[in-house]
């Protein structure tokens, strides 16, 4: 069995029908071409790339990390040609607007081929990630000027892009950011900005001449705390009239050590060492957050996007190594390859059945933002907007987490061969475990779902989820007893979510601890329904195909295996939402 | 707040009283004396060498693993000095029998400084676990003459001890073993020795200059299989008889690379490139699997016992990071420490909730093998250590899962600086995650808890046990309110274990699948219920304290934590288990 990444086109493929059919994105007519006829050779394209250029350089990533030198940072050892190659392939424009020069297909296709560059590299598809997202921001946010200036070499991939958030003092919090911008003093509108930032990946590196950071900064006489915020556009190398590029006075001081995603440089950035690096304001003074956030939301997909590929590459280490490593007795005899033990197939399943939740769960928020899009109904668009934008914390969380320990699970099966460093699982397993921090904490998205997503609009959005969840569950044949208790339990479920929602959403105003204390499990328990929800609507397409259907039976195997074994964590993640803040707020910080 | 390792003297104290008391240790006369007198001088001394010699060592250690080198293993940079101290300082001897120049103490104290050791620098704490374990095999099975020539040095810590026991063809399944032994030339009764073995830990170093190894090798003609496997002694340098040592034909020839424990050598060996290495037989002949059981169990509680200071370590750095970062807003105003922020508390009590545990657990099968040992009564000795071998499994297990969770969770509270290289958790979770590995993987554990422990006594020793958690959880004041989930679900998991065991009992003869597809889960269900027995004795000792005493109210607080955010997990394990066999046994190999 083949050790480099394989995508799975054919678990791909059917999620993406799903999703395209659940979301309503099917029956857009704008879509129907890129999804019918387009899809399935961008697809195969793109998993050929992943599996013979991206995937082979996984490890030698790992091994040979990202460095820092005086020239700027030198990426590990093929990763630049492999960006030339992806560039010239085109990759960077996939979904990108064609006004901008790009393709302009459908974010759900965009999903798939993230799956694929994340699963055979995750260090590397973080660079595409960036600036992917900020073609987003710049697309919706910048003036015309800009747009003009950076978005085609952006789409291009001539040039990528960085996210310049963080700062040591703020994290989550970007209220306490420090760095500054100050206007030109040639008042021609542009700034100087002056500061530090860290945690940037992909600040700089040798894959192109230029990178467009997106930089957060505080003006002059800007209200204190996050509304004093502006976003900047701060290049690399500023490009002159004649097209020229001068160097700018912002730079990469040093890398982080990672745990993980080591070819992906983490930098450490100064601005302003001289007299301040140019910058252009990117939408309106003091909204440089909003800006963000359109930026931050994509990258929480991504965050999503990229655990599937993780979740999928180590089931496919893991199988492989189940298949081959042989040890212990079955009742077929010695020496058995360790698949045929029962625990391991429980391990396997238990890694199919979490990844191909996350994959439907994923690719449906993508198609759901496509609708947002592209529907022509106005009402359609809001639905899906609102829909999108209550999934995206549930997948940013739920799936990092649950990628993490199907990682683990992977680590598990390899034995003692997976704790050592030349093991790929051994580096996925290290890969995964950035998910549940990056791009706002996994608490950060449990209180946003809580508060914004379900309080705020007291339930509306997610009732209407509710009522889709349900209804999967209703649709499946009554007749299979097999897939009773998928039915049974993920209706239970359903309307026990529901239920304890309605009361967080009366009592949260009074009990101000109440968030805080259950957000984290109420947010895991949805994403374990909404895996069910996936489930349900695969194992409704599966029990409808022949009785002898190979590819059906194991579905519907995954569809028993994630009723048995992964719901019944509804009925953990309900007991201690219903727990309430009690439990935790009675216990003073200091005492613990 | 300090960063060194720093022992919970106090909660030790605690989790020592209560497992001592439990176990009947307490009320045995040939224990009371090191118990009350000696305990806590030990305990204050250990305490002092592992924050302050062994705790330093600890990153060093990650950043400079050991390395091979013609010469021989060469340890991390100071590390051979912090043996030579512990040694001096006589920690080697603690618990070794006194007539080979022990102190005889314990296995509860063992297990306190053994934890110290381990929460201070697991990979050095490694070394000494091994020997401790090699004595304690060579007291029970080595002939007189073997006993005399290697205890002392290895009670002393003059020498040091490894168990070469994998090979790459025989892991989990040491009945594919290769490794040879033929009878020497001599005819003196001693052995030659010729094989690879790997995964040794400690298997060379700079220590000390002699290395016992305990080897399992196939003798010629011996049946096939687990059965013609023995356990031979073959030192790195044979003692003359003038106590000069010769160069004996066995060396490592690579380390691994590790993902964490990087400052413990585990070797690859090589036996008899030359002339065989010479070796002396441990046990009788073929009955070499049962002489290592002796040391396996050891060991695997030892595996609870490093789980154990790794999980309180990640609970002390997590707990620091929480006071010290700054960022976001409280009730309290603007930038406050993240411990204020609920969900950090959430995750801090769950890592202190399931630490605590884990110490109760640790401590009362320690404590359950000193009366196995110790009591005068034959059926006392007798049920404890039948009791004691049901816990061993769960404690490996259990302990190893749950300390790797709190570490995961100790990074998650560190958010990104958690996941470079040169915070110390991110070493304790690389670190942790071994623990359900090695020793034998959490599923053989599992699989030894059901078979062995469970169906083959039809439930006797468990339903024991079960008796004295059901007491436990009635004998919590009835008069406290906040006392009632633990009390209320404690018994009723009681009841609902127990009841799923008879079943199991009944069933397991005619379905083959059933133990494998459901071990993991039962084993971590009574592992969670397990939890809930000590926190039932804690909460008891608590409530009858005065109300005024912050420790104890934050014993209680805890208590309470953990029925509403861990106890839960009983629900979650129980449905598992109860789905049986089905949706495992129904799908094969080929189709996952």
């Amino acid at each position: 069995m083949t050790k480099t990444y394989d995508a799975p086109l054919a678990h791909m493929r059917f999620a993406l029908d799903h999703a395209a059919r659940e979301s309503g994105l099917a029956s857009i007519p704008a879509a129907t071409e890129s999804l019918t006829e387009v899809a399935d050779s961008v697809l195969e394209s793109a998993s050929r790339f992943a599996g013979e250029v991206l995937s082979p350089l996984n490890p030698i990533g790992d091994r040979t990390p990202a460095r820092c030198t005086p020239e700027g940072v030198v990426t590990s050892p093929g990763f630049a040609e492999a960006y030339a190659r992806f560039r010239a392939d085109g990759w960077t424009a996939l979904a990108a607007p064609i006004d901008a020069g790009g393709m302009g297909l459908p974010s759900l296709i965009a999903a798939a081929t993230g799956e694929m560059w994340a699963g055979a590299n995750l260090a590397f598809a973080m660079c595409p990630e960036v600036a992917a997202g900020a073609i987003h921001a710049l697309t919706h946010h910048a003036p015309q000027e800009l747009r003009e200036r950076y978005l085609p070499a952006l789409v291009s991939g001539e040039w990528t892009a960085s996210m310049a958030l963080t700062e040591p003092q703020a994290g989550s919090d970007l209220s306490m950011l420090r760095t500054r911008a100050e206007p030109d003093a040639s008042g021609d509108g542009s700034w100087r900005l002056f500061g530090r930032k860290i945690y940037i990946s992909w600040g700089d590196h040798d894959f192109t001449d230029n990178i467009v950071h997106l930089v957060l900064a505080r003006t002059p006489d800007a209200p204190e705390g996050l509304k004093g915020i502006s976003l900047f556009l701060v290049p690399k190398r500023v490009p002159g009239p004649d097209g020229a590029l001068h160097d700018n006075d912002i730079r990469a001081i040093s890398l982080e050590h990672k745990m993980g995603i080591r070819a992906s440089p983490t930098c450490a950035m100064v601005l302003g060492e001289r007299d301040g690096a140019r910058g252009w304001l990117v939408g309106r003074l003091h909204e440089g957050l909003a800006c963000t956030f359109t930026m931050m939301n994509e990258m929480r997909l991504g965050v999503g996007i990229h655990s599937l590929g993780l979740s999928e590459r180590a089931l496919q280490l893991a199988r492989a190594h189940a298949h081959e490593r042989h040890q212990g007795r079955t009742i077929a005899g010695p020496n058995r390859p360790i698949i045929e033990h029962a625990d391991v197939r429980r391990m396997l399943l238990q890694m199919k059945a979490l990844t191909q939740a996350a994959r439907g769960l994923v690719y449906t928020t993508a198609a759901t933002l496509d609708v947002a899009r592209l529907a022509e109904d106005e009402s359609v668009r809001t639905a899906a907007a609102g829909r999108a934008s209550l999934l995206t914390p549930v997948v940013k969380a739920w799936v990092s987490e649950s990628a993490f320990e199907v990682a683990s699970l992977g680590v598990q099966i390899h034995g003692g061969t997976g704790y050592v460093d030349d093991a790929e699982i051994s580096q996925i397993f290290r890969d995964a475990r950035i998910g549940p921090i990056f791009e706002g904490t996994n608490y950060i998205q449990a209180q946003d779902l809580l508060n914004r997503k379900v309080i705020r609009e007291r339930g509306t959005t997610l009732n209407a989820l509710l009522d889709d969840i349900h209804k999967a569950a209703e649709h499946l044949p009554e007749d299979r007893a097999e897939l009773a208790p998928l039915r049974t339990q993920t209706l239970q479920v359903c309307a026990r979510l529901r239920d304890a929602a309605t009361g967080i959403v009366e009592t949260a105003f009074t009990d101000a601890d109440l968030v805080g204390s259950v957000a984290y499990h109420f947010l895991h328990w949805l994403g374990t329904l909404a895996g069910a929800w996936q489930w349900c609507l695969y194992a409704r397409s599966a029990a409808a195909r022949p009785e002898n259907d190979a590819t059906a039976r194991a579905t519907l195997d995954a569809a028993v295996f994630y009723a048995a074994h992964i719901l019944p964590r509804a009925l953990m993640h309900e007991a201690i939402v219903r727990a309430g803040s009690a439990p935790i707020a009675r216990v003073p910080p200091g005492s613990i």
